[in-house]
């Protein structure tokens, strides 16, 4: 039995989004279950002295990562276009993913809001397009609001973050086996190899 | 005919170090010139407003690195010690690449300094473990030290530092073709295929 393989992400990480793209494919090739973790990528950072993306605190690391993401999507058939707005907020977002953890809509759900922040240049931090987004899974967007902001809803995810800095994560996407880390969507398929290696 | 990659590195440089024992193979088997780039990535740093590496100033993505290298090294059948200094100044070392690219020893002297860093915990920023080096290459260490020492190899380390800088390089290694960069030993691969395309 093949050990799960946790990815520990935030919705306005630029190099989780072709992970996320390619997870769903790369599991069923390889029979193994992907279990999300979103965490609070920027509260990681200030423990860092940060106060924003490294990519906009280095010009020319932002500007290579762009260049970057669109060569690896362009390789990888994934759609892509410059988000007009660096880093989007994913909080609405991770606490939805918190607290509906369990349900089947979820992985999809990812996927849309990802697939609105570097496809579609949607401003994923507005409810706007987040209940867009439900509606279109089928759902009812009041309700999961409801739920998603409850104080455990947000505890949960404050907890999370917390754990993840704790295992030593300090950049997204991390996938964990273990107490394994891989580090960067270009590590995916290292941490695939791992998971069939334990 | 493929276009030439240009290596751009630093000897104190972790993640150079799988990377320049990977190209002579790579460079082989895809029939590609390197042409071996070093400067110095503290100074790019500085610029940055950093004072050392920030596998020091971050002491998850050091602790994350080590582990990450020990992995690739082991896939790869690299030797691999983790050095008891971290980063060890590659300031003499480089200055003897810029004074002598086009020598045939050159490429072979680069990785013997990478593998007494890397390998054998040896502290290349010392002039004696320099001269053993360039002894065991059966050259004169004392000749080579005096034109390596002269003014205008110290400038000419010090502008393609700037040059590295101007490129939009601000990590090592950093692989590039025409004004396309890519970044990390993760990335040979990559700049590989792009070379193949240009």
């Amino acid at each position: 039995m093949k050990e799960k393989i946790e990815f520990w992400f935030d919705f306005g990480s630029t190099y989780s989004y072709p992970a996320v793209m390619r997870i769903p494919m790369l599991a069923r090739r390889h029979e193994i279950e992907f279990v999300y973790k979103p965490f609070l990528l920027g509260s990681i950072f200030k423990k860092q002295g940060w106060n924003t993306s490294p990519f906009l605190l280095n010009l020319s690391k932002g500007k290579y990562m762009w260049r970057d993401l669109e060569r690896i999507c362009a390789e990888e058939e994934i759609s892509f276009n410059k988000p007009s707005a660096f880093p989007r907020n994913g909080l609405l977002a991770s606490r939805i993913v918190c607290s509906f953890e369990n349900e089947n809509w979820i992985d999809p759900f990812i996927r849309s809001v990802f697939r609105e922040n570097f496809a579609n240049d949607q401003d994923i931090s507005s409810s706007l397009v987040i209940a867009q987004i439900l509606r279109e899974l089928n759902l009812q967007p009041d309700e999961i609001f409801l739920k998603a902001e409850l104080l455990e809803t947000k505890e949960k995810l404050k907890l999370q973050t917390e754990r993840a800095f704790d295992c030593g994560i300090f950049g997204a996407p991390t996938f964990r086996i273990g107490n394994e880390l891989f580090w960067g969507n270009d590590r995916l398929e290292s941490a695939i190899k791992w998971s069939n290696k334990v």
